[in-house]
């Protein structure tokens, strides 16, 4: 590997500060395909889907196919490219449905599909935006991708509805936890990287293997997703704090902390998840920083990340798996920056 | 043909009479794979889609399908009742979320989902619906199945946003209105009597045929459910009458009601459509019926059953397309009976 310096496990630093330059002309590709693909849809309705693409968002799937079955800086391969679209438009279409759910006015500084256009159109917005995605998905030579795609939607949204159905239930286990946020997350991310490596051609372990780290590095990304209602800076993450405690959505900290709590604030806590009672977000921060509950959170995480390493590990010298290394190294810095961050209550 | 006695080109009375029990076995074996596929999943929502499915609904797609690659009353295949289980739960996937933007509390005389289990989980339900059709579509040996399937489903959603967009708008014109009812209604027809007579291997000219006979008399059946919102008996038809009047929808007979009525009458019922005015549903009905408006939308249904029946007429008889124009003379019947049943305002 020509643009990588070392394989020692603890991710290149060139690697890192590099990492957004190797996928520019990737993501570029990714841009102009997902403009292009604006005129497949009838005249009225192209406007709803331009703004639906052009999100400002992190294309973390996408880079996560594009290191998966990756090829060199400038060898853009079209096959990933039409992947990346597949996945990312999925994604794009349960942000346009979760916004109807969560009533949400703003995602990324602008105005929501449901805001400006209505619930109807969001609903059927999202609904076309699948089966665009579900179309592109059925060009490829292999019906495996549209199968694999097709099952992973189906668990996204399957996730969906067991946290919505799991809201306000202040008894959920860990268990029921992590099996939500694999359904929810993990499950696109390990599609991503198995279809990335396989449309790559690479060997068969290669792309087990690279599945079985992007599920780990889902189920991270979600925890840290999670973990960001609670701890860091508005500003930084652009969402207000304490939202999860206050609709009654059962996160890890949420549910360690009630776990270690002594029986008469663990029934306030559940009260408050449950909806009986006002949420004192900040008591609720304190008590989770007294407890060590965030430090215990933040090494879940480490954990997650670790195990998706573990997987490629044995493929660190004779692949370019020490891309993925590297972006699950992206992952671990925010979630020690998070920690750094953090405002003491 | 066996069960057929004639094909002079009016239906066979016979037949006629006899459809449902030629279907019998095909939508028994339908409805088995249907309630199969709720082990698919996640136990926590198999409940929410045995709901969806257990409909009590027309099964009309499954019917054309079934009729399109038809085989004999008791050879049932296999794949003619997958493909029937895919397109049936797009279809019931698609009320679900037509309950949402509709806000309805009942659809055939059972709550909805968005009324018992929310928005929220019916968006997803919606969702997870859609995607394990898509998933169903995936199994067949042809990527043919998913793809035309994909690209339905998108259309059927455009044609719901169009109409959604429309709603309120007094000045839609007739080609709008057939361009919306083609998406969101003939194109799954379409596809049903295409991939019904594909599957089944018929010839290639058959398998085209099929599929104009499909989209001609998704067309009509269009009309018709739009026409008895304005005729025909509430406890028959099973709805509340001008609801389309009083919501803004622009459908076939008061597009051609603004264009006959003088001027100033118009601006009235434009007004209406808009929402301006409230909506005096016994005005505008005998208005309808004075201008001899209903007569003309009943001609323009039958016009587009004659359509679909020139489509497979050259097809009488070397083969089962006795089946298709006898169901299309169903649709002739019930439009012949609309008229009888018409109450005089």
């Amino acid at each position: 590997m020509s643009h990588a310096s070392q394989t020692t496990g603890q991710g290149s630093p060139k690697l890192l500060s590099g990492l957004f330059q190797l996928l520019k002309p990737h993501l570029r590709e990714l841009g102009a395909f997902l403009v292009s693909q604006v005129d497949s849809f009838e005249e009225e309705i192209r406007d709803y889907v331009a703004d639906c693409i052009d999100t400002g968002g992190k294309r973390i799937r996408p880079s996560l196919i594009f290191f998966s079955g990756w090829q060199g800086k400038d060898a853009v391969d079209p096959k990933l490219v039409k992947l990346a679209a597949v996945v990312e438009t999925i994604h794009l279409a349960t942000l346009v449905h979760d916004d109807i759910m969560d009533e949400a006015d703003i995602r990324r500084n602008r105005p929501t599909v449901a805001k400006t256009r209505g619930n109807a159109t969001a609903v059927l917005l999202g609904d076309a935006l699948f089966s665009h995605a579900v179309y592109l998905a059925t060009q490829f030579p292999t019906s495996e991708v549209s199968e694999k795609v097709a099952i992973a939607m189906r668990n996204v949204c399957t996730g969906e509805i067991l946290q919505t159905m799991q809201r306000g239930d202040p008894n959920i286990d860990l268990a029921t936890y992590y099996r939500v946020i694999d359904l929810k997350t993990a499950e696109l991310f390990q599609v991503a990287c198995y279809l990335g490596a396989r449309l790559a051609n690479r060997d068969t372990r290669y792309v087990a293997a690279a599945g079985e780290f992007g599920r780990h590095l889902g189920v991270a990304y979600q925890i840290y997703d999670d973990l960001t209602d609670l701890i860091g800076s508005e500003e930084k993450i652009g969402k207000t704090l304490g939202t999860d405690i206050a609709t009654g959505k059962a996160t890890l900290p949420l549910i360690l902390l009630r776990d270690r709590l002594p029986a008469s604030e663990a029934g306030l806590l559940r009260a408050t998840l449950a909806g009986e009672q006002t949420a004192e977000i900040d008591l609720w921060l304190s008590k989770l920083a007294a407890l060590g509950i965030i430090e215990e959170v933040r090494e879940a995480i480490l954990s997650e990340i670790r195990k998706a390493r573990r997987a490629i590990e044995p493929f660190l010298d004779q692949s370019d798996a020490e891309l993925l290394y590297t972006i699950s190294q992206l992952l671990w810095n925010q979630v020690e920056a998070l920690q750094s961050d953090r405002s003491d209550p």
